[in-house]
């Protein structure tokens, strides 16, 4: 005896995700047979959708429903800065903040060689393609400071030395709130090189 | 600028299930977009399947597709000991054992009046109606060791109490591989209580 075919495919479906265990899936998959009908027919759907409808936006390779996603095919943000990121959900981050009224260019994760991860795996090609043909002023590099990250700002601000394009990153430094103890030496040492002038 | 539609609402349904928050969410639905095509019909049609094919046993309660489950039906299995659980969950454990070879009766949880839930609610009714019908000899009571358990098999014990039947319950004691120092006081006074008998 064993759970009825249904929900044993609902086990193994829930396992395919990330950090979700035999004892997990199993405990999703009988809370499951509790969810509203409702709920789970919008699921149901949104599962069939996120194949069909969801695509990358041919300019950002952001994650969108139509050719261009709502951010390139706006008029009123500044066309000529960009902000590159490492993944979609980067792009929701900034978003919050509500202050950034440029563009996005998304990558498809970073550099990284231990990982057999090269220039030609992250979609650089878009960026390139877009310096190319608009007329950019600033990309903004705000991707994490890891190796992986350095590797990738390298390797960017590398391939657009020739243009007149401004190249920045975010500011690494102490972050808001954090108690001084508790910040790591690394991190320490940048905010004192990049320290500001108190006005 | 948010997400396209799709992905917000698999973020809203990931988040009906248990101990899944926003952030959880978010990134199990940015994970769906990276699952095979096949694995996600079969998710999909199985949460339609989970709210029309599975149902509760008309006997036992437990969960199943059909209207009587897989083991109430088996005829080699012992008819007239059944063992009582809480849970469907259980009666998988308990299978995987594969020594016990009588029925299993599933309650919708335990009596616990602090939270409202009182012998009516419980599915007891089944048991009680089986009991008149079937010619039960041993009803084993694999209950949780809490209060809700005891209380439960108190219940149970007592409106069964007229009949001929042999009420049993789970021994209580020190589980297999436990370091005994690391064993609570209570467990470790119920394992001296029910000591056995070297052989």
């Amino acid at each position: 005896m064993n759970y009825p075919t249904t929900i044993k495919n609902l086990i193994e479906c829930y396992k395919k995700l990330p950090g979700i265990g035999e004892k997990t899936a199993e405990r999703l998959a009988l809370a499951t047979l509790n969810i509203d009908k409702e709920i789970i027919s919008l699921f149901s759907q949104s599962l069939v959708d996120s194949q069909i409808k969801i695509r990358r936006c041919e300019i950002c390779n952001n994650l969108t429903e139509t050719n261009v996603c709502d951010i390139c095919r706006d008029k009123n943000r500044i066309q000529d800065v960009v902000c590159v990121v490492e993944d979609p959900k980067n792009v929701i981050a900034l978003e919050k903040i509500g202050t950034f009224k440029g563009k996005y260019q998304v990558l498809s994760g970073l550099i990284s060689p231990l990982d057999g991860v090269g220039p030609e795996n992250i979609k650089l090609d878009l960026l390139i393609h877009r310096v190319k043909e608009e007329n950019i002023k600033e990309i903004i590099l705000a991707l994490k400071p890891s190796i992986e990250g350095e590797t990738t700002i390298l390797y960017i601000s590398k391939i657009l030395s020739g243009s007149n394009i401004k190249i920045t990153k975010l500011a690494h430094g102490i972050p808001m709130g954090a108690d001084m103890e508790y910040v790591d030496l690394m991190t320490l040492e940048t905010a004192l090189d990049n320290r500001t002038e108190v006005s």
